[in-house]
């Protein structure tokens, strides 16, 4: 009873930073007879705070998808300091999810709702030879690419367009489909590749359809001038085919907070 | 019949360099009850050429350490090309080894006793807070680094030196002790460290020990200038700990050819 009193107070709500290696994972939203990463997070959140939490996450990721930054919120009325709260679920945590942050945020935030934009990068090993140490975090593609045709192609994905054409139908949904790309970015260290791509917001699979058709490009099976009347189409048929999830990181998520 | 007379001519010495994540692995060396990395590259040898091998490695490696490259030969009267082998084994081996590169040479080289010499890497995930991505592929060592102090106590390593302090008595050898240390040099990449060490030759545990050492110096508990009398000491019990495996990795092999 002491320790109610003490431990319940004014409802805070948290922004929680974490980082996940998704190989093990049916990706973050809780389902049925498949491990996830909300799950597991929740399964720590209950051994430290006790009680089952309405987690808001800032998106769903795939299954085999990664993310260096994800970012979710609960709200509590536990007095634990953010320091104190980070530490301790990195206690209990399993080792391929981990906190890096914790902060208090005002109780009209929502994770997913608050978002102004995510950046997610898509790893490429462009090898003849596999990676041992990029299993499972990086698409393997042996073919030569031609990084200058796939930054030509990529630029017309950059600004405000319906892009219906790069999205799995989920009839769960009636989403706007309105999506405004601000960055595409190609990096590349020895043989490999990696796609920086940012914008307000994605719809399901937009970026491993994206990848999958800039690798048609380069396969010359699609041109790069194509590109704007795929988009125009509005219809899936017309895009590459979907890459698969290993090579796909969450990066960044940003608030205006 | 007549496949065992196109098949056998002269015989032929191989070098083969191959990479391997060593997570799921008791080391390269076959031994009973236990996955080894030469065990399941013998199985894929099996597969691609027939027959069992004797396979010379280049050395050693414990449990969990890691190989970007490694290097071993085997002889073959097998007419194979090496691009056909190295393609070949690639099929067959699990997803955590993998073959780089296969090299005819003369039939006296020996994997081991031609080694001239070899280049280990050692590496530390400086950071309170642990990287996902780097669980059995670093050392997540929580406490600051002085990376000064670590270069200077580590300076004292090179050079020729009897390192018995350095090394874990191996009874059933009676090895010289001497090695020439030619190298130690500190790479460090955001909450990364890197630590080459590259010598004529390695002791059983030599390159953890130093490891260990130098976290003992930053600890404060073994003074920079302390390890030179720890290697004239000639005892292993005035050395640091043996540093986990999973930061190691075989990193270079050097030959004459």
């Amino acid at each position: 009873m002491q320790q109610n009193q003490s431990n319940t107070s004014i409802l805070r709500n948290l922004l929680i930073t974490i980082c996940y290696d998704g190989k093990n994972y049916h990706g973050w939203q809780i389902q049925k007879n498949a491990r996830t990463v909300q799950e597991a997070f929740q399964d720590a959140l209950y051994k430290v705070l006790g009680g089952i939490f309405d987690i808001k996450g800032c998106s769903r990721t795939d299954t085999g998808v990664h993310a260096n930054m994800y970012c979710l919120s609960i709200k509590t009325d536990k007095k634990i300091l953010c320091k104190d709260l980070i530490f301790a679920l990195n206690r209990v945590l399993p080792y391929d999810i981990c906190v890096k942050d914790c902060k208090e945020v005002p109780l009209d935030f929502h994770a997913r709702y608050s978002c102004k934009g995510k950046e997610y990068v898509y790893k490429i090993l462009n090898s003849r030879i596999r990676n041992p140490f990029l299993h499972g975090y990086a698409l393997h593609y042996w073919y030569p690419l031609d990084i200058s045709k796939i930054q030509k192609a990529g630029e017309h994905y950059i600004g405000k367009h319906d892009f219906t054409s790069f999205c799995t139908i989920d009839k769960r949904e009636n989403k706007n489909i309105i999506r405004d790309v601000r960055k595409f970015e190609i990096k590349k260290e020895n043989d490999i590749l990696e796609f920086y791509i940012e914008a307000d917001g994605f719809l399901y699979n937009m970026v491993r359809i994206m990848i999958g058709t800039l690798l048609k490009v380069c396969q010359g099976k699609i041109d790069v001038t194509d590109i704007p009347c795929i988009l125009e189409a509005k219809n899936r048929s017309q895009a590459g085919p979907t890459a698969p999830a290993c090579g796909l990181y969450l990066n960044k998520v940003f608030y205006d907070i």
